[in-house]
């Protein structure tokens, strides 16, 4: 199915925009039962349509072929019945979850009388602009009705059909079972004119949410006037300590690098004190070999691993995503801090420590979404810190730190009971 | 004292901005008892130094009658005696207040035996962009270093005299207590260059919180690539309705209008139900009138009110900020909810009724920042809400909406404990 040209892309910007405003003012009231109802339709519908998305995403993999994409992006993209299975498992555990909106924060009452109730509400409308997943387009639109949002959703070009067949089985659903037809939108068209003009769309839309590489975040950056979460990469850091078990330390350092090389809570970088380099470094080094990963070290890290390569500065600014690792020897804690407040992303880092002071300050001092001791990085996820599901890993500072998922979704507002009081001073 | 012209912006706000990171590291792992002790020292040298701010602020009035300035902005900028104790006073509370970082808003253990403790962080570094009011230097300023941030602030260049004589106090209360002699940093001129060059500053401030008028807000919303918690206008309305106690009604509109007619959280729409504006309207309209307040009225209160000005469309858009309001009647709860949605800034609302069902779908469908029954929007004040001081009253609906103070000028990390755990799957 070949894309229509839209021919006023602003005017369908502005309709998409429209649409999600007025499906967020009955998302807003709606209640959790309603609510639930829609998302039983979306996992009935997304069962009887499976061979019909599935197809899609079929075209989508032989367009990709066709277009050159890389194996790992095209593994990305494709969806097969077991991946079709964990989305669909995924939309259907967010029934479960508890509705944060309505939810009473705080409540007190004043001097005066006045009862000041601080209460969970939903953000309004909600744009998400994603690359090539297209289990992504299921996973944003469930969340986002569970918390009472509308959505924009905008993929990636290379899962547009994907993305378009899951579309219309969402929309299908929510004409049926409600709360309101308009409640998830899709950008329709792959056109990046329509980011732009989505964009400036901040009387509609109440926050953007960028989910990708450095262009992708960098644009909606510099061209958002609506507030944006970014999703930005994971420069993670494991430090290794002097007083490190370092059967423990291997232990975490492989599973944060080699168990899911891609993913953003995955190691890129290995700090070692130089106090125990020389123990640690050449077994590690020939376990990480051993499991297909290219190390790339500093001097002293390549005095004690000849075969590594050689590290460059670009390296400790680098995600590889891959079975890549730059490995530095510091010399001491204060260095390992030093270095991951300056090259990291403030996503993920580790400390390898039986020093309970080491520990402290690494906690306090490393200025990171999450700070472990004697742990993975992979555990930075959502569903492994108990929230049930996620929407991602906002990197940012503002609202949401960390794994986002409903509750993150949802602002608040402050209910204000009186009795006729009035302000005397 | 003449402004000396800056030779190099750039490197003079990449300076700036260098410092003001510097500091936020120091300021992050600061004790409570470290801050108070800057804060006492601030104090103290504010008092001392009183007559020395009180000639710079003179500086400023002279300057400021000269260039034409309207009474309204003259009095906005003049610190007199009793002005200045009740700033100091301010800052004196800040010291009593509790020191927010560090807490931990949850804590739980996983499955797998790790502890995760989601924990009270300060955001980092903190520029805060305000016009004319000079107290808002030292407000500011006490409020992050009580909080753990840095700050850069940019006051308006009426008060430039003013803001330097307070920021020379402050630095020299840093140099002698602590915890970092960079912690708040003004910026010295009032070149509008600056501005442009410190909302690129991504990588070293954390969050822009800019106070003022639809202007200043427009500029630093498309300019900034640092996310924005905007301080914008009130445009706040009160909805009289069918089952309103009438007397109750008069009072709460009148303190509401007229109490403090400049502050944001006073009404500046006036929405009245059909079946009670015979009633009502004559009587408040007098009222009004005998308190000096101009009403501009829809057709149906020009018949009620023959004597008001014709209210136009752009009257509901319009934060007057004076003793102007603007009055329309409605045929009920929908049209003032869809009024207040459609026309307001999402600052406070408040309706007057005595029907209970009324009430609960005004506090639910009406989306601002504070909703109320029954009392007056004045309210809509950290201080008035019992969280000590604010930095003033955030418009959006990310991270703080409405009151913002010591709470919301933090975020959290996740302080993760393990024992050697690795993730499975």
């Amino acid at each position: 199915m070949a894309e229509k040209p839209i021919q006023d892309m602003a005017a369908y910007v502005d309709e998409v925009a429209r649409r999600a405003r007025t499906a967020s003012r009955a998302l807003a009231t709606a209640s959790a039962a309603a609510k639930n109802r829609a998302l039983e339709k979306i996992v009935e519908l997304l069962n009887k349509n499976e061979d019909e998305i599935l197809k899609a995403n079929a075209e989508d993999a032989r367009a990709g072929r066709a277009s050159g994409l890389s194996e790992a992006l095209l593994d990305r993209l494709t969806l097969n019945a077991k991946r079709y299975r964990s989305m669909v498992d995924g939309a259907r555990e967010v029934i479960g979850l508890v509705d944060p909106v309505g939810e009473i924060i705080r409540g007190w009452r004043r001097p005066n009388g006045l009862l000041i109730q601080k209460t969970r509400t939903p953000l309004g409308v909600v744009a998400i602009l994603y690359e090539s997943r297209p289990n992504v387009t299921v996973d944003a639109a469930v969340l986002c009705l569970k918390s009472g949002n509308a959505c924009i959703l905008r993929g990636g070009k290379e899962s547009i059909h994907s993305n378009r067949a899951i579309a219309r089985v969402l929309a299908d659903a929510l004409a049926e079972a409600g709360p309101h037809p308009w409640a998830i939108q899709l950008v329709e068209t792959t056109d990046r004119e329509a980011v732009g003009l989505l964009l400036k769309h901040s009387r509609e839309i109440d926050v953007v949410i960028p989910r990708g590489g450095p262009g992708l975040i960098q644009r909606v950056v510099e061209e958002s006037t609506i507030p944006v979460i970014k999703h930005y990469m994971g420069i993670c850091h494991t430090y290794v300590d002097a007083s490190a078990d370092l059967k423990m330390a291997a232990k975490i350092c492989m599973n944060a690098k080699t168990q899911r090389p891609a993913t953003c809570n995955a190691m890129e970088t290995l700090l070692v004190h130089e106090k125990v380099a020389a123990d640690f470094l050449p077994a590690i080094a020939s376990e990480m070999r051993d499991a297909g990963v290219e190390l790339r070290g500093d001097q002293n890290t390549r005095k004690l691993v000849p075969w590594a390569k050689a590290a460059c500065e670009e390296d400790w600014r680098t995600e590889y995503l891959d079975l890549i690792l730059s490995v530095r020897v510091v010399k001491g804690l204060d260095e390992a801090i030093e270095h991951i407040n300056t090259y990291g992303s403030a996503h993920s880092d580790a400390i390898v420590t039986s020093d309970l002071f080491a520990a402290n300050r690494f906690l306090r001092e490393v200025d990171s979404a999450a700070v472990y001791v004697n742990a993975s990085t992979r555990f930075t996820d959502g569903g492994q810190f108990g929230f049930g599901a996620e929407i991602g890993i906002s990197t940012d500072k503002l609202h949401a730190r960390g794994p986002m998922a409903l509750e993150e979704l949802t602002t608040y507002k402050y209910v204000i009971i009186g009795e006729g009081q009035i302000r005397e001073s």
